[in-house]
């Protein structure tokens, strides 16, 4: 998607390769939403290191990245001995792999391009084969969540309010994202609207990055609390909901996706505001049969005790970057602890449909429309 | 309640008068939960000044902190001149009452002060019934809350979990509070029970205060993200919802409280768990007859858009005090601003009964019930 700095207005994907310097560039995530930075890593090694230290983030832009780890790693080997490239081509999986090791992603990914690989005869033929594949990837994350955009601006009309909750966005993908991209090709329809993002406490995606991705590309948009977004369905000030997934159960149509996702489909079946679920098929679990077996993750209490932004105290404020600015502040009682779970799970019947790249589906539908197409 | 500062645990209210220097002591709840500190304001003016600058806050806590603003200004008065008396008592007043101009009680606490005064014949008698009548009021607000503690702390069984949300507690009063008085009750009749602390975005006064009292009291405590009740809720981990209201509707049963609190009671219907709201009399609206009639505040959008708390980045910890190293940090995308409603309304089929210092009533049984103690 577009993106201004200092006046200029470019386009960027989250991830991308530069042949010329055998590089994967990746914005600086850690840095958003106070500066706008592409780096450009040296080697397989420094990619992982950037999949682990959360420089991207994000299910698809993490798939991609792996997969243009895998062609830097192809790249960089010197000679032709087929043996010692496969050889080397296995300690730059591992890895990768050993980068984020829950993430499914990544793995998924590579070994895309490494059954693609093994096609080729020599090591110059599997390069090729390498290129070819991890862009074909990163090419068809884009597709996906065009087909997503495609499928849900039809649910936008002109001066609807629409709340998203977390970040599925374009940052989140190679481009364009999951819920954001109804929005994303309504705007190019032409189509005018608002959208409030919820802050989403504990880690403020909302505030940081949707609101970010959103004020990049123009759209009228405000940032509300998490505990706001009841009273402005009851007030009638919210026309739609369109939420990401981190996993869908394909056999039941149970959704999890970040805390509090469950809360807005609550308030949204209390208001018979329609309730929509935009992913990529290839969030779909189609083994898993209970909602309740999903395990929710349990992250640090820090992130709820605190927050982590830019210093805005003249006093404090330093001479140095806005990473130097950065801080966390202790906002709890010092003395209390905290409970976090980072996932919730939405039952079907709180969901009014789930936008894939192939059609929109009622969430006990996933398997009889989409089951054939699993991976 | 009980406060214990550097090992030594003692007996505070939030608000006291202290004859010997005329004194008004306030906790400096600014301060809070860093920092314990008690200060004392030399003359009528400064605790108009504490007021206004929310080193005291909530109802019944700057009710009598204005009735003892008035006797301060009385104590000050030399001479026995009636007239001249009564001129510098109305400048106490309006003064007092300047302070926080939206607020309601600074001005009823102060009626009841000056009605009573009038009763006196000369300036000393005069002084002698604001010393009386300031103190009554202050002791009636403990004796309100203590009363919705007996009450509540029926409803409170052993190993039960507690969700509230924001700060109904005792620094909102002059001790005990509303929605922490059936759980002050319960712990002093011996039951063992564990709280969940909303965060209470965007002030955070469940984070600070309501955890900071709780920790003082030794009552078993954790504070949650205000997107994370709805999960708990899902998988059982909460058994009994109370809050505040900082305005009830007499006639509908609708409550006014810090804005989410709706969204929990949205939550609690639909998983059948038991939601009461803890008040005191003098905030049942006995005049208003439709709940969408109340003005919501839309406070500043900063408070969204970033927070509050204490440094804790090594590097930029000045050796100075903790409110020094307090520090609000730019959460937000730079670009985007925020709605901010500050309250919302919750309507009477989502509340299970009102705690009040008469009982426990269904909402709508407000006027049968206590129509009669109006005014």
């Amino acid at each position: 998607m577009k993106v201004t700095v200092h006046g200029r207005t470019q386009h960027y994907r989250t991830v991308t390769f530069d042949p010329a310097r055998n590089a994967v560039r990746l914005i600086e995530q850690r840095l958003l939403p106070h500066e706008f930075k592409i780096i450009a890593t040296r080697d397989f090694r420094e990619t992982a290191d950037a999949i682990t230290n959360m420089i991207v983030r994000g299910a698809g832009a993490i798939g991609a990245t792996a997969a243009f780890g895998l062609l830097q790693g192809a790249e960089a080997f010197r000679g032709k001995d087929l043996k010692k490239f496969s050889a080397h081509m296995e300690t730059v999986y591992q890895t990768l792999k050993a980068a984020r090791p829950t993430a499914v992603d990544p793995v998924n990914a590579m070994n895309r391009v490494r059954a693609m690989m093994r096609r080729g005869v020599g090591v110059e033929e599997q390069k090729l084969l390498a290129f070819a594949e991890a862009h074909e990837f990163a090419n068809e994350d884009v597709h996906h969540c065009e087909a997503i955009g495609q499928h849900g601006a039809k649910l936008i009309r002109n001066g609807m309010r629409i709340l998203t909750h977390c970040n599925a966005g374009w940052l989140a993908f190679v481009d364009i994202g999951t819920a954001t991209a109804p929005m994303y090709a309504a705007q190019a329809q032409g189509k005018k609207f608002h959208v409030f993002c919820d802050e989403t406490r504990p880690r403020s995606q909302g505030a940081t990055l949707t609101a970010w991705e959103l004020a990049q590309q123009g759209i009228s948009h405000q940032i509300i609390a998490d505990n706001a977004a009841g009273h402005l369905m009851q007030r009638g000030e919210i026309d739609l909901v369109i939420v990401g997934s981190d996993r869908t159960l394909g056999r039941t149509g149970e959704v999890t996706n970040k805390i509090g996702t469950y809360t807005k489909a609550v308030l949204a079946a209390r208001h018979k505001i329609p309730f929509y679920v935009a992913i990529p098929l290839s969030t779909i679990d189609w083994n898993l049969k209970r909602g309740f077996d999903i395990p929710i993750e349990e992250r640090h209490e820090s992130e709820v005790l605190g927050a982590w932004g830019i210093i805005s105290n003249s006093k404090l404020k330093t001479q140095n970057s806005k990473l130097a600015q950065r801080a966390y502040v202790r906002v709890a009682n010092p003395t209390s602890g905290a409970r976090n779970p980072g996932f919730d799970v939405t039952p079907p019947d709180l969901i009014t449909g789930i936008i894939t790249p192939v059609g929109i589906f009622k969430p006990k539908q996933l398997w009889a429309n989409c089951g054939k197409l699993q991976g």
